[in-house]
C-alpha cells in the first residue's frame, strides 16, 4: 500500500494502532519524517516505523520500513485503517421526528434516529442531521452540512454549506441582557438570529447566542474550538481561528484571520483588527485598531510589553538588595 | 406601525433586518437615540434610521424617518418583525416520552417530541419541555417555565415558576467529592438536590452540581449566563448576576444582588455578602463579609488596590533607573 | 435507626431535609462530628442535630440526639431518605433507538428513552444508557457504567468498566486541527478514537477529543469534573484528579496521580510528571519532569516563587519610598 521497502524487522506482525514515535509500543504504526525526531527515533517501542531514506538509529522499534515520504505514507494508512466517520446515508429515520412543514428532501438528506427538524426549519442536501440534534422552527441549514449528535440549532438561525457542527452546540441560545427595573433583572428579549458562514467548524458544547436584534455572525472559514461562548450581536470575521474555551462578550467586532489561542476573554463592544493574534489566556480589554501583530496577557499587550513587565518582576529581588546596599553604604543615619 | 414622518429618502424600500448603526447596510433598519452615537449616525449605511425631532447629519443613510422615541418604536418594529420564540403549544408530542407515573396536565403543558418526563416528575401548568429535554425522576417544574431543547434536569431537582434554562443546561449532575483511600479517589455518594427559584435564567450549557446532601440552591430572579459552573451545596442568592464561564466551588454562599462578571472564579467554602460586583476575571479566594463594593483581579481586592498594583508594576523600569543613578553618583565603589 | 438518645426537645416533629450547621434550618437533619464546628453547632437553627457524647452548646437548634458517631449516623440517615439515583432497571425501552448490528443483552443492559445506540456498538452487562444518550457506531461501553441523559459518546470510542459519564459529556469529537493553506484554513481528518479506562467518572458538559490517529487516553480511577476539555491525543495518567473548567491542550502526556484545580490550563505537546498538584488557575505552559510538588499561578512555577513573586511586588510601595529618602539624602544634585 506505501510503496516501502522492509529495512529491518518481520513483515507478518499484527499492527492495530498508530501513535506518535514517542507513544507508540510494539502493536503501533509509527512514522519518522522530520530530523528533529531523531531522539524519539532512537527511544521508540514502535512496532513499525515509516522511514525515509538514509540511515537510521532505531535500535527499539520491531521494524523499520522505507518510504519516499513518511508523512503521506503514514497519512494512507491511517486513511485506510483509523475510525473514519460514518458515512452518508441518505434518509430519514424511522425514529426521526420531522415536522410535516420542515423543508428538506429525503432522499438527499440523512437524519438521524431521535433527531428532531422543527416547522418550518429547511435542511439542504447532502447534509446529515444527526442523533438526537434539533433543528428549530424556521431554522436553515445549506448543504453538505455535519449537525452532529445532540446539537441544538434553535429558531430561525442560518447555517451556511459545509459546516461541521460538533455535539453539544447550541446555536442561538438567547443573548444575555437584562436591564434593572425596581430591585430586580427585567429580560431583554432577544429577537435577532444567529448566522454562520460556509466551511465553518465548531467544536463540542460551544454555544454562540443570537441577537438582539438583527444577527450574531459566524464569518465564512472559521473555525471554533471546544466550549467557546460568543455573546449575542457579535461579528466575528472570516477564516479565524478560536481555540478552546474562549469567551467574546456581546457586540464586539473582530476582524478576519483573527486567532485567539485558548482561555482568552474579550470583553464588549470592541472592534478588534484584522490579522491579530492573541496569546493564551490573553484579556483583551480594548479595541486594537491596528491589524497584524501578538498580544499576550491581561490586559492585552505586545509580546515585548509582557516580556518587559514579567522581567521588572523577575528583576525586583536584585533591586531590593541594591537598596539596601545602598543604605548600608549612607550609614547609620538611615533607619 | 410608529406612527413617523418620512424626513429623507423613498418609503418602499425592501428591508429585511436590524442592526445597531455601526453595523446596519442598506437593508437594515436602525435607530438613533442617544446624542452619543451621533458619529455613527454621520457614517451609518443604514437602510432606514429612526430618528428623534432635530436636525441630524446622516448622509449615508437611505431613508430618515421622524418619531416620537426612536427606542420605542424600533423595539414595536423588532416585535413585529424580528424572530419570535415559538409561541406555546399545548400538547404532548406524540414523539415524546412521557411516563405514565409523571405528573403533568397534556392540555396545560407543551411537551416536544423526543423529550422525555420520567416516573414521577410533576410538570407545572404553562410549561413548555423543550424538544430533546429531559426531566428526570421524580423532579418537579413549577408554572410558565421554558425548558429548552436537550436541557437536562435530573432525578429529584425542584424547579420554581417562570424559570428559562437554556439547551444544553445540566441541573443535578453529581457534585466532585472523592475520598482518597488505598491509593484510589472512592466516590462520595452525591444524595441532594438542586432548588431553583422562581424567575430565574439559565444560560446554554451551564452546570449546577446536586447537593452531596440537603440543597444546592439557586435565589429567585437570579440570572446565570451560558458555561457557568456551581458546585455542589453552593447557596446562590437572589437577583444576582453570573456572566459566562465564571466557576463557583462547592459549599460556598454568595448573597443577594451580587454581579460576577464573565469569567471569574470563586473558591469553596466562602461566604460573600451582598450587593458585591466582581470585575472579570476576578478569582475570589476568602470570604467578603462587607458588602457593597467592587473587586478585581486574582486574588481578588478592591478597584483603588488592583490599581495600584498595576501602577508600581508600571513604575518599575524608572524605579531601576532612579537605583541605577544613584549607584553610579555613589561612584566606584559599588560593584 | 440511629441508635441514638434524644438529649432535648421534641422526638415528633417533621424533618424533611439534610444541611450543614449553619445552613440548616427547623425542617433540616445536621450532625456535628468535628470540634472546629463548635461555633456553627452553637448558631445553627437545625431542626435536630446528631452529636457524639459530652456536652454542646446549641441554643437555637431544636433537637439534640447523642449518638456513637455523628458522621456515620448522618450518612445512614442520608442515604435512607435522600434523593438516590434511580434503580438499574434492566431492559430496552421501546422509545429508545437501538440498531439491529448493535451488541448488548436487552436483558442485562438498561437503555432509557429516546436513547440511541448505533450501528456495531457494544454495550456491557450492567450499563445504563441514560435517556437521550447516543452511543455511536462501533462504540464499545463495558459493564456497570451509568452514561447519563444527552451524553454522547462518538463512533469507535472505548469507554471501561465502571464508568460514569455525566449529562451532556462528548467522547470523541473532532480533535482542533487544520493546516492553513491558500489562505484557508483546511481540515486535518481526525481518524483516531478515546480509550477511557476502569473507574473514571467524567463531570457534565465535559468534552474529550478523539485523537488526530492513535488514541486520547484517559487513565483508570482518573476523576473528571464539568466543563473541562482535553484535546486531542491528550494522554492523561490513572487516578489523577482535574477539577471543573480545566482546559488541556493536545498531545499533552499527564502522570499518574496529579491533582489539577479548577480553571488551570495546560499547553500541548508538554509532559507532566507524577503526583504534581497544581492549584487553582494554574497556566502551565512548560513541561515538569521532577515528579511531587505543587505549581501555582501563570506561568506555573513553585509555592515559594508564587509568594516570593507576589511578595515582592507588595513590597514596591516601602521600595519607592526608600528610594526616595535616599534620593533626598543625596540632595540637591539629583534630579
Amino acid at each position: 500500500m506505501v510503496d516501502g521497502v522492509l529495512l529491518r524487522g518481520a513483515a507478518d506482525r499484527e499492527l492495530n494502532n498508530f501513535a506518535a514515535l514517542d507513544q507508540a509500543d510494539a502493536s503501533c504504526v509509527s512514522f519518522y519524517g522530520n530530523p528533529k525526531y531523531r531522539e524519539q527515533l532512537a527511544r521508540t517501542r514502535a512496532g513499525l516505523v515509516l522511514v525515509p531514506d538514509g540511515d537510521h538509529e532505531a535500535p527499539h522499534a520491531a521494524a523499520l520500513v522505507r518510504v519516499t515520504n513518511p508523512v503521506i505514507a503514514f497519512d494512507r494508512i491511517v486513511r485506510a485503517y483509523g475510525t473514519l466517520p460514518p458515512p452518508f446515508e441518505p434518509g430519514v429515520s424511522p425514529a426521526a421526528f420531522v415536522h410535516p412543514e420542515a423543508v428538506l428532501d429525503p432522499a438527499l438528506v440523512s437524519v438521524g434516529p431521535n433527531a428532531s427538524v422543527l416547522r418550518g426549519a429547511k435542511v439542504g442536501k447532502g447534509t446529515r442531521i444527526g442523533v438526537g440534534a434539533v433543528i428549530g422552527e424556521g431554522a436553515e441549514i445549506g448543504a453538505d452540512c455535519v449537525i452532529a449528535p445532540n446539537a441544538t440549532i434553535c429558531q430561525g438561525c442560518v447555517v451556511g454549506n459545509r459546516v461541521i457542527l460538533h455535539p453539544g452546540v447550541v446555536i442561538g441560545a438567547d443573548g444575555f441582557g437584562f436591564e434593572f427595573v425596581d430591585g430586580r433583572h427585567r429580560k431583554i428579549e432577544q429577537l435577532g438570529i444567529v448566522r454562520i458562514g460556509d466551511d465553518v467548524e465548531i467544536g463540542a458544547s460551544t454555544t454562540v447566542d443570537r441577537a438582539r436584534f438583527g444577527e450574531t455572525v459566524i464569518g465564512g472559514g472559521t473555525k471554533i474550538d471546544n466550549q467557546v461562548q460568543i455573546g449575542h450581536n457579535c461579528l466575528i470575521g472570516k477564516h479565524c481561528i478560536i481555540v478552546a474555551q474562549t469567551g467574546i462578550s456581546g457586540s464586539t467586532r473582530i476582524g478576519d484571520y483573527v486567532v485567539l489561542a485558548a482561555q482568552c476573554g474579550v470583553a464588549g463592544h470592541l472592534v478588534i483588527a484584522d490579522r491579530i493574534t492573541f496569546g493564551g489566556r490573553s484579556g483583551v480589554i480594548s479595541s486594537i485598531e491596528e491589524p497584524g501583530g501578538t498580544y499576550f496577557g491581561y490586559p492585552a499587550r505586545t509580546l515585548k510589553e509582557d516580556r518587559r513587565d514579567a522581567m521588572r518582576v523577575k528583576q525586583l529581588g536584585s533591586l531590593l538588595k541594591r537598596v539596601k546596599d545602598i543604605e548600608a553604604r549612607l550609614g547609620d543615619g538611615v533607619d
